[in-house]
């Protein structure tokens, strides 16, 4: 796994560029067999796609996928499976204040320390664009392992969170927010709008569940399920944060609380245990135990603001800078898709790894 | 980078079960002609030491580290540097029930469900043990960037944290908690004395601070520096979450409020930027800004308690444990090196990785 | 480095079928700030291009390769450069009769062994057309050395190889076989015509010279030089064996007879010694030694042939099958610019290889 | 897979020099359950072991491998299994000229040049001690692949070769050669006697053979069974050229000559096919064809010689050097050992990825 790449066995390399003429992924070590076609991968980059509601930025790119390789008769062969996204809706002069000033937050001081230039259209390799390529991948990950539900929602949006009381699953697709609490969601509509019309942001808190991974995925020690999950989540653009299970919160209980105790399962759930809790998140020693698998995102405020801060630009003089290009005000939103690809690739990834090893 | 290794161009691979004869670990990628000896690692293996205090496992370990190979006359030659800690004061017989017992929160059942059986001796490949590899790998790592200074602390034990006003760092290295609130250390003192005497056990969690990094290193994608810490620290027994700069904190800031504004450096910098706020914690696209690199780590309580927990054996049947070894209160404070020697270990990959593409 | 990439630092990622839309390479690693556009890489596909003499496959592809990503303002950004070629002159329905029986020596049975089904057409993803994405990332790989000149050429055909004596570095281009001996370029040419008029075919030996690469490139014990040029020509197409230096030769000889002898360089050399011989092919315990880089690449004749063969089709059933198709009546001609590009890429590999841990 | 690891799934990483303390094989990766102690390894190890007979080298190691870690009430558990071996017989003071002045054709000058220092004793790191780390990894190879048989021989010293009618697979272990013509072992004898006497030394092509590998396993494009098996081979010292089935003589032949036809197989055989010959070497597109695996490796002579050559020393000062120290007339002869465990340890690793990939 290096740079681009990611994954171990189930492998997945993305390239591209916010403002080129395309951007892709090249999925390897695919399973051979798999009835894989556009349509299998397009509803999930619809889902990701940009300019849908008034909650997310207004680029309007119809992020079509085309499969160029690895599918043949309809299956994957099992070789390379290239895909390709074109960029449709690039507005390059948008961004040409970004040439001069560095934008606090973004990306643009850092590759330039790093790399001494940049593509400083709609912030180059660092923008969120190139999370459709995981998107892309991940529609074929969830293929491979289709015993698996990833399943990601946003738990809260500046610091305001759903009641836990109020979760329903059905309501998810039903709202621009991705929210299961239809309060919760109603009241997201006018902060969200709030922060749009203002030209501010907002942070997000995404939540993630996976059923049905059987106990004995993932591999201790360095590829352990919670550290190849953490890696995953964390190379997201805009995520500073990654719990399993009760996470931080774990760390301000006492073990008797902590504790998820086991009894034998009901004999038709084919002999495993049943758990009386789950603060672990399905996962103990790296190792998935058979429970959901849960985790928790934390999405910073979109850096792009309206209100001037203060900055330097690439000849080192101070200038201030306020971003008035299309940009989300809150791209915890569209990180659902993104969250839940990202799952679903480490899944497949340590499901073939399992294989490999344990047979 | 895969199982047990870690690393992509300064790479370790660690080994050794609780209960073997030995651990240790090999630390690959080196470069030549680093003065190294077995006292620029000692010190390191004596902070992590168990038994040192009251307040960590009882268990009596030398940990006497020795170098096998990759040094002469005293210097790395670029070759493998093999690292081994005999393994002095096992008491297998202490660990009997857990052969017929699954310790809820332990890798105990996943282990089982993943390899058909287990070495259960003091949990095996799963016990914290193997920290002490990782301890010793990473005090090479700190010979490898010796510009970086990284430090770390605990910031809460069982939900009661330190005071950030009182922070002193003199006072980490003057109490058995490394803990920088010499108020909180008291205050602890008695919490994990009555945790140890009742058997329970605390969750904490660890700051760490790396200073000294330069804007640069870091590479995107998949190897952002933010994704390569977090795989890293998740890596460590216990820890369930993550969070790089302010985390989950700035998930319910505004932009505004989450903004890193930067200003032209004082020429004596070497031109760099000041930043006025380090909301990013150091890390902008998975780049170091040359800001202090932050983050916190969240270990939960240790799963061995002596309060009996409801589980089954590998049989199926139902049974209760109590946990009666000698084993940490609070696994968080003796975490506080080996999250050290995580970070330096990214660290040192990543100023490899850096050099060979950036030159 | 895995299944469909190759390289460690500097990688590269290939994807695409003979008979797929397109094919094409993601470079990954590549450093920034170097000039690149499309016109640095063609000329290296137009030498490895079909149909451009009757010697080669009669298929016409004018294999125009696009940047997709990875470049602006006319140099490499640092990030990942993907490059396609597009499929024009397909025409599936000469390979009907590959559906229906294995032709022997090529991949068909191989690959329904290991995939359970294939992609028939023109040999799929196992087909000599993968090698145009190698030449387009060797091309790039060129620019990170620049220092480094890699050079090859046909040394025999159909065992008819050409007089040493008569070496001449000129000729290698001015005729179709890249022979750089004009008298064994006609008999070739002979040869050649024979062959191809009766449908059959031959085998080639290919050798290659890299000069300026600078002593201490190469690194032990699994990335040594000799090991990774083997599995960077062992991958293509045809080839069956690979030898570094003398080779086989060697094998043959006594230690006297096979001692590289050093002398002092001369001042203007840079302090270097001046080596007497080259047996070893300047590689010395896997590192370079600062000589010319040799090795010889054997390329076996290309499988298909009109003489029809004995074999069995998917169904099991006994057959015969003779090749009409358009193909190279010897692979090893159009492998020249091919084994060029993995040496290439070898070597722009280890240049940064050796960058990070040597500095 | 990087510097001193190989392997994907089934991973091996050596340490250790040739007077040091130690050197060791941490295998990671490999199956639990498998029945493993010393005695499994030992075998191997005893084949490899120096000293045995006249044509060896006169160091005397008992190579006892002790496994550190992995292995728990008999059977691997899953986790890295650490050997090690402790060096016995190191005479250091033999080696004191060799720190002065460069071995021509050993990595002397191209260490120096890379690391800018060596350990000089005995080679250090680039010495063949180190390959009994990979006869110790390879004898678990064996066992994760049990239905596979690795044999290899030497099939010709300096340039004589045994007679393929006259091959007798008993003979190979009657003779301290691995020869298996007795006619050619009893001209060997005579051979590297004289070698021996005179201080001079022979090159050798050493033949391995792997039956039992069923059609499938391997993977294109970059790690083909043939691209990984010569890396393999190459990396182990001395060796200088790989070659698949034909190899070298496959490149003078027509493409008739060449064919591997097929016919229905036996129907106790499963279904597959009969091949009527191997020309291929049982590889065709890098993937196993079923057939049995057939490979050569050149190794050169050793460096060692007693007469004296032309070098340079570190201060680049003109001198000569003979060397007088302990070592094999023909490396070759115990490379046998070497050949077959980097087979085996290639084809565990396939076996694993086949299974990650194709179930």
């Amino acid at each position: 796994m290096s740079f681009n790449t990611f994954g171990r066995v189930f492998r997945f390399t993305t390239w591209g560029e916010s403002h080129g003429p395309a951007l892709g992924a090249v999925v390897d070590g695919c399973p051979p067999g798999i009835a894989l076609s556009e349509a299998d991968i397009q509803p999930w980059l619809d889902k990701r796609r940009p300019g849908t509601s008034r909650f997310t930025t207004q680029r309007r790119e119809p992020d079509a996928v085309r499969i160029l390789s690895g599918v043949f008769d309809g299956r994957t062969t099992g070789t390379p499976i290239s895909l390709m996204i074109e960029n449709v809706d690039q507005r390059s002069k948008d961004y040409s204040d970004v040439a001069k000033a560095y934008r606090p937050g973004h990306a643009d001081y850092a590759y330039d320390a790093k790399y001494g230039f940049r593509d400083f259209r709609g912030g180059g390799r660092s923008s969120a664009r190139e999370t459709a390529a995981r998107v892309a991948a991940g529609a074929i990950a969830r293929l491979v392992v289709p015993q698996v539900r990833v399943r990601a929602w946003v738990e809260a949006i500046g610091g305001d969170a759903i009641d836990p009381a109020r979760f329903d699953d059905a309501q998810i697709d039903q709202n621009p927010f991705f929210c299961p609490d239809i309060a919760a969601a109603s009241r997201w509509e006018r902060l969200v709008d709030e922060a749009r019309k203002s030209g501010s942001s907002l942070g997000a808190v995404i939540a993630c569940e996976a059923t049905g991974v059987p106990a004995g995925w993932g591999a201790p020690l360095y590829a352990k399920m919670d550290s190849e999950l953490a890696a995953a989540c964390m190379s997201i653009n805009a995520v500073k944060g990654i719990e399993i299970g009760d996470g931080f919160a774990a760390a301000a209980l006492s073990g008797e609380a902590n504790a998820d105790p086991m009894r034998p399962g009901a004999p038709e759930t084919g002999g495993g245990p049943e758990f009386l809790a789950n603060h672990a998140g399905g996962i103990a020693g790296g190792i998935a135990t058979g429970q959901p698998i849960t985790l928790r995102v934390a999405f910073k405020p979109t850096s792009s603001i309206l209100t001037p801060v203060e900055t330097i630009g690439p000849d080192g003089v101070a200038t201030t800078i306020a971003t008035k290009g299309r940009h989300d005000p809150c791209v915890g939103i569209r990180g659902v898709p993104v969250v839940e690809a990202m799952v679903a690739l480490v899944l497949a990834d340590q499901a073939l790894l399992h294989r490999a090893q344990c047979g």
